[in-house]
């Protein structure tokens, strides 16, 4: 497996240092051998609050420091505690009179180390206290319980009150609160690897595991690969088994585990919607990469029972990229507007208008087999059955059409062409009809408002003449109309224009692009040719 | 592969339904035949924003949607364009009298779909303008641009105008400006997987893409894998070739194709950092999933030249997840606090204590070997090694000890121990040790002390009395000495509690754990042998 890294060994390190590009960050110059990441604006007047532990679960933990949120983080190496030198470093360099709170996740080298250095800062006269997050729910409420993402609501309500200049036991008592009530639990269709590593295979295509660690620890269960909603609805009996209070509202943290791509997540997010959790949850703080495993390819969800302080506190706005926290709520609709009638005029008669029309028509209808057959040799073979279905709809359509006025008459065409043509074929010419009829409310002339259509069809489609598209056809016979030129001088132009689609054999349109000039050399654009065809047509009634 | 989905035509309706679960959010009625997401709080009054263009791309486009970014998102398949009714829906559904902008990305069937329904809503009467964004410079400058993430910086600073009220016309402009002035690239590992379809391998171990789009297109270069510095640095030489201003001042687009981990998007970032490009950035936004395609391991850089007015426009908060901007600088760092040293105090004499501490240390020293061979039997093979390299470190550091004050003695035992031993039961003594000292402040008592470090030993570590760890034997000679009991008596507990480990044969702690009853029965926990070992040698005295 590739990966973005350079020397494995500095990998750690090297993400330390991006994410320390942002500016209210800074590090101890002790780095890298001793990783703290702290507030830049810190001045040990209120709680210090740390958080910290191995790394790979970027951002956390030192993504959530900031104002508000972590006053500092220690980060040890891959899925490795810090040592306990560098979380005493982290104390004393954060910790001031009103002392200082750590907040761990429920790892036996995490709890020692950090332990440790809160006793040894204590020594030191300073006020230490620990909190031990064991939301993982996996192996029931019996056993030893794992941290997972559920510590990310420990950050936020800490570093809230924190921030009010509470004092350490008011900030321990709601930590512990916080610790009580949230339970998490995550899933994974994949184990992370770990980066620059040779990768491993747990889990064959028909499995998933449920209950899963952050640091590559197996699922409690292997379970069948299923439906995302399926998936989800496994997850929600986990969780609503062990819900903090049973009629209470929740806060959710949706967390991705490293590589779930983002409309997975999304998807995700409505297969929690649909299962009867979804009504008790009030905020959610993703979907989002919080609380990762790497490039674990899976999810956690993680539930806090909220009270008004705990909500008080958690929507309190940070200045944390990582920290997104938003209502959550049923999809809402709104009325779709009314889409106009494909002829939203009134009809109206003018029997040349009709004879010409009538006479493209069938034209376009006669020509299918002969034009599809050029088209075989050059494009993808439909030209002219493109070609004839308009035909055939315009005929259908033409006493419902506004023929005596021409501005509504081209819009109409237009309209025609985009609902019921297929290909972009049919797009370019309704673009050039539709933009025709606008122009034609100024321009009063013909001839100048398909030129001016042809003008925006060839700004959307990127077509020029010289091309071989139909525009070699369509330009030359715009300009004699708009010169006023006779029909005959008009056809006479588009025929020398499709008759020119032959010598062009560089083209970047269509499957064209790629055949021989042997071939282009004896074939006209088939766009091209029913348009001379058309003029021809015409200039003959 | 394994994705999170249920059916695949149902992808990108159920992503939507899940980004839905934002109250700030509506989809018109007509959802999912068009899909179409809106501001709820929308009110006509100012210049409708509207993008889209195919789904796979999350959280572009509907993720961008709210107040001061896109007023409208119009969502087609997977990397397709969205029909030409659904995006006059969406103008229908926001345009006022101040009109509507469409932002797309250069791509024939957006063009064209986009540029239908903006000529059909025009013939409606309605003011719709269009910009293209093309700012993908892998082909260089010369040939068709496709667009990429450079497209955000003009859904911000369109969105940012049209909520100040600007007209469409100076909307236009600047949006036309911020085109001209942006250019992006990417790079990528692997190409991106269609979700439920069968996985496709364009590129082996060796090769990674540069120059590649958004849809799967394969990039313009196959370069050959190399570390993340010089992938990055092949990156920044190709933007460098087409910096729009080359004294400039840039914002920056970090973004994540889709599946790329958080480690390594922050260790892309460093390497950023590390070039010449890296001091002319002064924002930037990510890194972050923002424009990605499915699940692609890639990552893309897009730059905008910055002014005054972009620069206040780019700033300006939003309330959206997704986009959130920061500073960019060069790492900082403050200075590391003095640890305190291994022994802060003053040395002071005390002839019993030094007779204790020696002999004990000497029995550490020579029950190496014994321990040793216990250890074998049930753990790691090396529990007398580490007690051997605590009693030498006691024994050379014994004259620099404070032996006549209980409080600093026991708190220098616990940082010697922390410093110089290994292995969790070093971090454990020291925390006893250490714990210990703090409650003598207090307790002035050395077996009350003793027992309230060791009970501080058990919070962190876990284990407790009948676990099978040495806590069997400090736990009743610590009980006896703080009951007065003499010294014969507390050597007698610790030797009942090390004999009875023996009997323990069920226990979670080490290797223990996984050894059958019978080899346990005969060898007691060797931590437990040589605590008994040590109170049988001071009785001895």
């Amino acid at each position: 497996m590739k990966f973005f890294i350079n020397k494995v060994d500095q990998i750690v390190n090297e993400a330390i240092d991006g994410l320390l590009t942002n500016p209210n960050l800074v590090k101890l110059d002790s780095f890298p051998e001793v990783r703290v990441v702290l507030r830049k604006d810190w001045d040990k007047s209120k709680v210090a609050v740390i958080s910290g532990g191995g790394s790979g679960h970027e951002p956390a933990h030192a993504g959530f420091v900031g104002k508000g949120m972590l006053t500092a983080a220690v980060c040890g190496d891959i899925f490795a505690s810090p040592s306990v030198d560098a979380v005493l470093s982290a104390i004393l360099a954060t910790a001031g009179s009103k002392g200082c709170l750590l907040i761990i996740k429920n790892y036996t080298g995490d709890r020692l180390n950090f332990g440790l250095a809160a006793e040894q800062a204590r020594a030191l006269g300073l006020q230490v206290e620990i909190v031990t997050v064991d939301d993982d729910i996996a192996l029931g409420t019996d056993v030893k319980r794992r941290g997972l993402a559920g510590t990310l609501f420990v950050h936020k309500i800490a570093g809230y009150l924190a921030e009010e200049g509470k004092s350490l036991q008011e900030i321990v008592e709601a930590a512990q609160h916080v610790i009580d009530n949230t339970i998490s639990i995550g899933l994974s269709l994949t184990e992370c690897q770990h980066l620059g590593q040779e990768p491993t295979m747990r889990l064959n295509d028909n499995e998933v595991e449920l209950g899963l660690g952050i640091h590559g620890e197996p699922g409690i269960e292997v379970i069948p690969y299923a439906q995302a909603d399926k998936l989800m609805e496994l997850v929600v009996d986990k969780l609503a088994q062990h819900l903090p209070e049973e009629n209470g509202k929740y806060a959710m943290i949706f967390n991705n585990m490293g590589s779930v791509s983002p409309i997975e997540m999304n998807l995700l997010l409505n297969s929690f919607r649909k299962t009867h959790l979804a009504d008790k949850v009030e905020y959610v703080v993703g979907p989002a990469a919080l609380m990762s495993s790497i490039n674990m390819s899976g999810f956690s969800v993680s539930l806090l029972a909220l009270n008004n302080d705990l909500e008080r506190a958690l929507i309190a706005p940070v200045n944390l990229a990582t920290w997104q926290i938003q209502t959550f709520s049923k999809p809402n609709v709104v009325p779709h507007p009314m889409l106009p009638k494909t002829i939203p005029y009134e009809a109206s008669s003018n029997s040349r208008v009709q004879q010409f029309i009538e006479c493209i028509a069938e034209l376009l209808i006669l020509s299918e087999a002969e034009i599809n057959k050029l088209d075989i040799q050059v494009g993808d073979g439909d030209a002219g059955s493109t070609f004839a279905i308009a035909g055939r709809r315009l005929l259908s359509s033409i006493h419902a059409l506004p023929l005596n006025e021409p501005e509504k008459l081209l819009s109409s065409i237009g309209r025609i062409l985009s609902r019921e043509t297929g290909g972009s074929s049919g797009v370019l010419l309704s673009i050039l009809f539709t933009a025709a009829g606008n122009e034609f409310s100024t321009l009063q002339d013909m001839g100048q408002a398909l030129l001016q259509g042809l003008k925006k069809m060839n700004t959307y489609g990127g077509a020029q003449v010289g091309d071989r598209t139909m525009v070699n056809a369509l330009q030359p016979a715009f300009e004699a109309l708009a010169q006023q030129k006779d029909l005959q001088e008009v056809a006479k132009q588009a025929r020398k224009g499709a008759d020119g689609t032959k010598n062009i054999t560089k083209t970047k349109f269509g499957r064209s692009a790629y055949l021989s000039e042997a071939v282009l050399k004896s074939v006209p654009d088939p766009g091209a040719e029913i348009v001379a065809r058309i003029f021809e047509r015409i200039a003959s009634l």
